[in-house]
């Protein structure tokens, strides 16, 4: 897994690791164009024509989101102008392609990420919505929204607080409530939600530490606590805290490992990740 | 939450009210038009344009379900000849829209229902679907289901009977089989299936009451008979009668609430739910 | 149900099979084109007007499937050309139809199944996308893979193996795995995980014997073994092997019943399943 | 050509023969839809599934006039709304489909007519644009406008008054002015223009008779009258009155025909028409 | 016509005027919508919601010229990127807004030639192509040349190059050749033809003076000048030179006018436009 | 001009030649994807991703003339099916192809010509729907012909017999009868008409003898012989036979030159045309 990462890498990343990745990736492209000519319309319409990383995922998620009542360019336009107002939404984009590269094994290369992942481009075009959300312009974060709760069957609400280095795996049925907070370098996998309980309106959603891992079809319900590298098992339904560096398995779930800490699970790359056999899915 | 009802609500409704939801959804998408020119494209041709809740609604379900198989034009033909044939159609569709402005924290307004929210929409496409099956139309009740499951991933089977004031929140990946019954007034989260059980045919999927609520991931199976008020937790496997104001958990799950007899949830306008805390998810 | 069936059934199927079935679809587009005038464009432009059943299910694939940029015509001719290189592809077609209306009492036709149900499309598409990848076509493979997922919420990895005679019902959510595999006439329902566990890379995902039975919400992790007509419950998580003819159940799952061979589920036409009440959801 | 007429054909005309005429159409799509079965999705779609000549048109219109920024269920409203409420559009329609079988030696049929003529199409939207503009609606007739001029390359401002049974044959590149008036059982060949001289404003187009014929490629300018029964030669350049029943030929023109008062040219089913040589192009 | 000019006019425009007219624009289109709430969706997709007249022309452009092998994102990025690279194109545009509204009686706002006037939309979409071609990016400019011809039915070679305050009035069926040049203020009727003769390849197309009108389906060939002020007749065969201020008609033309020299038509706001009968047609 | 030729051709071409083509427009497009990303999407799609001329072909004309009632695969499989049908058809293309690049001054290389010529695309349309006319197929060869006149304003009768190495140069506005024949290496410019007279029925369009030159605008009527290697003048009409070798020009045509026999204009590769000057128009 050397060839992901940039041959002088510092900690920080920065514009300098985000050039590296889009050089990276439009070179994937070209070599899946040149092996494979019925896909290089394809390459070079999302990836190989663009001049940069931001013109390429706007243009896919445009073209991804639009609908007859929403034009794909008027959609581009709102993500090319949110992207380009905001540069640390980019640097989130580069982490999540780490994100993928490096604790998904069936992923491939970047642009394998980049075009094919529904919770990769799920949570890109959340991030577009959550700002926009935060600029008070409500009704056209929702029907973004809506747009990709149809298109990807992933459902987070604008107002959710999302880190960076989110690993979304295979995300169908993801539904994140309007008050949750997810970490950095969080993995979810599919049909996970981040549900609320009881209150109406508040603070009534999960809060997800750093490094917290959620297994498939987990439920985790009202405000408590995920802490930095917690992990929840696949099918679990949480109502409780769940310490750090913690396990929690079962419905109703019980808190099983803990207290040891592992290493951040994207700081090394290529690191081989030690999870409990009943937690991950992919 | 005042302003969500009609200066002289009666408990009825009726076309005074539904004219006055109507008029609500105007105006709210007029006020979103003005504050954000980039989606009054989207609201005046989905919503503002239109002479009725009927026409707009029938407007939106075609370009949302059509494919280019089965025309945008067709659709909206079969949705607006079926609306107008029975009335009774969109004062459900109405019941739908106050059940989401009343129990839903996250719905901002009757525009916002019904132009994002995937649950409402699968509902109203579905009860056209059903309507066209009681009338012995199956094929093309089956292709409207097909459509409904791909684009909104909500698989109703169109020979299912559903109440109104119903909410199917977030919605993706509901399944409701052939023999379900559905009250007035249920609130149904993502992911829960009413499915049948090994009798071939016949009657073979759950009767659910009316006020009834069932949490995220629940999984109901068999002809059993979820009672008026009861509640079923999420990630609940429920294969018994549960009795009227009776709470359901676990899997298998087993009773843990009951007998006394809350509000009905939606006749107070702007009333609190009192959900017990492991059910709800919004 | 002795109408789904040739006059000369044996049991190795073949061509003359293939063209009793594909002829069975055309009479049964044609009488629902006679009685729904409104779906005789869609019947005649899916189904009527193809001269082959290959024809027909590319051409439906590939209007499905298409996006704005990956054209309906070039994945019309990707899957008319890979069916055409394979024969072996059309008879699992077959077997999957006869699957869906021996085992499925909501399916009515062979023509409902072809042209209405996403886990028989996925199936078919991913068929195609397994073979490309076997070729080498890695790139397209998981370009047709995504869109899978996209359109139908379901996602099953190319390199994943899949049998004949299969019915995934509602298929919404129904994730597969790289390494899985899965043997003839299984059932699948919806929200079933086929996941890994703990190893990055390497063979870490179920082995489905024939016969098998998938309740839904059922999930599978790591690479376990369950045996030949063994069942699984709803909503159960598995995490060790089940014998054959074994069901399996909970959260983590039991061994509950067992020993006994019942008949194998689609050798004998119009037979009734006798599925343990609380696996099966249709 | 008696298959063409009603049995009892009045000369007026009216619901009567509208209803034969519709019922023709329908039986000749049969017919096509039958021999053609990969037409018959088309036929379908366009005639056969609707329940009158209205809708029918409507929708054909619709999906045809459509583009991405005016869609096509916005179009089919505004063309059923408009033939609804003006019984006269339809009857216009049916003598133009007439009006071409009887005219046009090319027409094979009434739905031929209906389906592909680009001439007949223009002109029913133009009347459409006309009432609009009429009713003030000015922004709308004139987008109409656009629409068919891009499509059908037929350039009618909506303004100008067209009376029934026309024929505009081939139409490409005919051009039609603001104060342009043409009456009743006028054929006009393509690339002709009715346009206007000198004034700015005011009255400024040519005023055509009842039973005219205008050759192709003609061009008459300013507000010259061609009297009834006139003709106008091919590729003529017109910029005086021609009186009734005389021919005008030549650049610029010359009256060289005339007095003679042939039978109008469609109140005699299968007329044989007895055009001088150099003026009539199909 | 007082309201179509900017309170304090002068000569050279610039800026200023450009900024007043995209705000006539959007006041104009902002009544409309007003008044017709039909057409208010496509009105704030095209103009409304657009932050500047090049953003809009180019999204209109966009959709306009878009296939499904030419996606409209890709066009409107090469519409907006190349209006951003060269302001003299913006100021192009704004001539010729006010040249049609000047010149063409027909024209009632600017927003109606912005978006419906396929003459004025061809010759923005040329100068884009013309720019490519200059930047010597021949294939892309030739693709462009090509859905110009196709979807306006005007056929301008990208090298062709074009002045400013152009009027192509009706625009259907005009041909311009590779060596064509043309003036400013020049009006160009429908079907008009400036053509080569003879050469193969070298400068072989008319050179056409500011200030000149061609009537409707005007021909003229090879390498001739039509001096400045000169007009020519509708239908008219021209392969000489015509001198400054002279007018030339038929078949093949001779020259019938001259030496007076008129008042530069679109200096004055208002003018009252002197055409010789015979040759204009609006 | 030698690189348009293969290196050893002989007179008859055939499939050698053919190949040699399709290889030349391969390398041009490749050429024009490396200098021209923004393309390259369009040229692989188009050209590159095709096994062979014929598949390009369908695949671009299937794209070109689909509409939202004639599905672009639909088209794709109509024009597939039908070139692998007669391989006459791809000969006639490949000699269109070369009469394109030898006689047309502005056509810089096959690729251009094969994507971006609408005459050369109207023509092998116009092939195939004449194949299906003399096939009995009516119904589908008028709505072909239909989408023709839209799409290209280009209006060929499918009965008209069109010969090889065709030029129809900008082709916008041509109309050619339904009893008109073609020869071979004609060349025709737009806005050109080949139509009847008189007649009802029966045979009563021109006959164009090879390598005949019709000029833009000229209109020719009736059952006249226009002789091998005779020009007509643009603007023409013409109703009399015009001998070989002999110029006809004027409204009315005269005949102006005669009897001496030029080269066969497309026989060696990088001819000068001497076309009398005021016939031809590139």
């Amino acid at each position: 897994m050397s060839s992901s990462s940039p041959p002088t890498s510092n900690g920080g990343g920065g514009d300098h690791e985000d050039e590296w990745v889009w050089n990276e990736i439009k070179a994937e492209a070209r070599r899946d164009a040149e092996s494979e000519p019925a896909l290089a319309s394809y390459l070079y319409s999302t990836i190989i024509s663009h001049s940069s990383l931001t013109r390429s995922l706007s243009f896919h998620l445009g073209n991804k989101l639009c609908s007859s009542t929403l034009l794909s360019t008027l959609l581009y336009d709102l993500f090319l102008n949110t992207f380009s107002s905001d540069h640390s939404l980019l640097s989130a984009t580069v982490a999540d392609l780490r994100a993928a590269r490096q604790r998904d094994p069936a992923c491939i290369s970047f642009a394998h990420c980049l075009l094919n992942y529904k919770g990769f481009l799920a949570i890109q075009a959340h991030r577009v919505a959550h700002r926009l959300w935060a600029l008070n312009r409500k009704p056209i974060a929702l029907a973004l929204h809506s747009r990709i709760a149809d298109v990807f069957a992933v459902d987070i609400h604008p107002a959710a607080r999302v880190g960076k280095g989110i690993l979304l795996d295979h995300a169908t049925g993801v539904v994140i409530g309007e008050t949750a907070v997810i970490g950095n370098n969080v993995s979810i996998l599919h049909h996970v939600t981040l549900g609320g309980t009881g209150k109406v309106g508040g603070d009534r959603h999960p809060k997800i530490g750093d490094g917290v891992l959620i297994g498939a079809g987990a439920t985790v319900l009202g405000n408590v606590k995920i802490g930095e590298g917690a992990k929840v098992g696949a099918g679990s339904l949480v109502m409780i805290d769940v310490p750090p560096w913690t396990t929690a398995v079962g419905n109703p779930a019980r808190l099983v490992g803990g207290t040891e800490k592992p290493k951040v699970h994207d700081d090394v790359p290529g690191e081989t990740m030690d999870h409990t056999s009943f937690i991950y899915v992919i």
